[in-house]
């Protein structure tokens, strides 16, 4: 992209953001200017600030949060195109099974980046709060050490009831952790469920921990989710489970032989660490910059990330489809009704949807 | 309901029919009438070709698998008023990790049904193969007596690419399978991921098939699908397994103790079973009697099935609003453009998202 098309671009970016309300003719509104401000002086408090403005529902301050992200999303385009591409920060997904030791590794791996001078960020997906209501543990129990570390900021995710909610929240956070500065974030799933196949879509690197033990069934299960992994960490490589480590190191080793490579630059390694010890940790980090380095150089990631932000276009497509459609006056007030004669077996399902639907557009007019 | 009601009910189903296409105006195709005539008798061949119809994606034929489904639902509501709102069939759903038995289960236990004379059909939903492309196993392979019993009906759900699709035509051939007079529905899931989120909304038994052995790690795994499951089948307990299938048996019972219930008339059992020997099935069957019988009579099976025809509904209403929107010619035209920006940075995904949208209900006028 020439740095023309890149101004172009950005002239572009301002009529659209016009285009969504004409009374801001670009105006920035002074609680985003003093977001702005705080996220690119690196304030952690602005950053949660701004995190809690992009997971609201409320239609004026959705307003502002979405002028927050057009304005990081500008600057992002620009410091990465004076970078020469390169991305703002390492992107890393961390998905397991309960009791693989997850929190433990973002202890330990946490605490060996910020060592080394970087900033890094969790944020948590966790769809399996949305049945029981709330986290199974809160966060700063899980990582005591590293919440209580100033170079790394722990943010789990809210359940706002559906995994739409959850997942579009999760993007707009990464973005606004990159504006604020920190190099490395990690993205955690917490739970089974959908939640893996919308983290992948969220990371540059999708990684699959795993404890020693487990047997066949938890290979198989994992069927799907090693399909989307660019990498496999065997925790709690210590003490006497080296040898069960090595043994199921082993086998997902041959298992990746069968499972198609997502990309023709890297094969997926299956690393053996332990959390507790730290071996294997700075090892794992050089195979993170080694994916890194190569996805970068060979185009891939770029080309990944250029999907990525389709992925969300789709996201808030469908939810904001779906919203429009609830809140339209007609179809709220019918909605109620048409609910009950499907439950009563008066209409049938797809017959009320056909009808609703109908309703809907030609009640439509040029607002 | 009164009769009064119903009669009312049946008006306004028809009434919804001309609505969608005021062409039509109540007259049936008469492919519908044949395959409706077919489903009654019974046919096996009617049933397949009028699953294949609400499987379709082409609108004239969507628009008489419309007509056929209003039908049915239609015919379905009579004769269940006339049962006493007894439900036309019973519905199973089945869950479980992959190497937990479920093909072999299904074959002994619908072995075993039809054998007591009733007819059983089995539903396959496999989202897994929405990326591989394909099921792991054909479906006869993985049954090949219930394959060939002329009471039994086996049909895998076809991958249409995204969840909502398959989803969408199980519900549907569920419906269908009663039409044919199929007295068990089996609907399965495949794989790991949202497929039993979506299947609990179609039965009204749902069940969990586990091996003996698996860890902890497993039951930690399963912990949402338990809040979910109505009953657990610990599978293979015989020869040298039946003390680990009675270990885990207790597990289960005991983890079962702090999961809220689904129901107060119904506290899930753990039931050890054979489908080598046969073992537990017979017991098993009386489980599953039991349930019904306590569901029906304390309301709560008529409560869940009208909760489900409203998810059914949000189901259509999701893709419907989604497929209209893309095919609008006005959107249709701009989306690979504004796809294009987003994926170059030029436009920010919610700004996309925001425009289109505009466009969108701008464009749209009273058709």
């Amino acid at each position: 992209m020439s740095a023309n098309l890149l101004r172009r671009g950005l002239y572009k970016t301002v009529t659209a953001s016009s285009a969504y309300s004409s009374s801001a003719e670009g105006t920035v509104d002074p609680l985003v200017q003093r977001l702005l401000h705080g996220l690119y002086a690196g304030r952690r408090a602005s950053l949660a600030e701004s995190i809690t403005l992009v997971e609201t529902s409320h239609p004026k301050k959705k307003f502002l949060a979405r002028q927050l992200l057009t304005n990081i999303l500008q600057n992002a385009q620009i410091s990465e195109y004076l970078r020469g591409y390169r991305a703002l920060s390492f992107r890393i997904g961390l998905s397991g099974p309960p009791g693989a030791g997850k929190s433990t590794f973002i202890e330990a791996f946490g605490k060996f980046l910020t060592g080394k001078g970087m900033k890094v960020a969790v944020l948590t997906v966790d769809p399996s709060s949305v049945r029981t209501g709330g986290s199974l543990l809160g966060d700063k129990t899980r990582m005591p050490e590293l919440s209580r570390d100033m170079s790394a900021y722990i943010r789990p995710s809210p359940s706002r009831g559906h995994l739409g909610g959850v997942t579009r929240s999760t993007n707009e956070a990464i973005v606004l952790c990159e504006a604020a500065g920190y190099d490395i974030v990690i993205v955690e799933t917490i739970g089974v469920g959908q939640s893996e196949f919308s983290v992948v879509d969220m990371v540059d690197l999708f990684t699959l921990v795993i404890p020693p033990g487990g047997g066949d069934e938890l290979q198989g299960l994992k069927k799907g989710i090693m399909e989307m992994s660019d990498l496999v960490i065997v925790n709690k490589s210590d003490g006497d489970m080296i040898s069960a480590a090595q043994r199921i190191q082993y086998e997902y080793i041959s298992a990746f032989k069968y499972i198609p490579q997502k990309t023709k630059v890297w094969k997926p390694p299956v690393k053996r660490i332990s959390s507790v010890t730290g071996d294997g940790i700075p090892e794992l980090w050089d195979v993170m910059k080694d994916y890194q380095l190569k996805m970068q150089e060979s185009g891939e990631l770029i080309k990944r990330r250029r999907l990525q932000r389709c992925a969300w276009l789709w996201t808030y497509l469908k939810e904001n489809l779906i919203t429009t459609f609830v809140e339209f006056p007609d179809i709220k007030k019918n909605l109620k009704k048409v609910e009950k004669e499907v439950m009563n077996g008066i209409l049938s399902p797809g017959d009320a949807a056909d009808m609703l639907l109908q309703q809907y557009l030609e009640k439509i007019k040029p607002s």
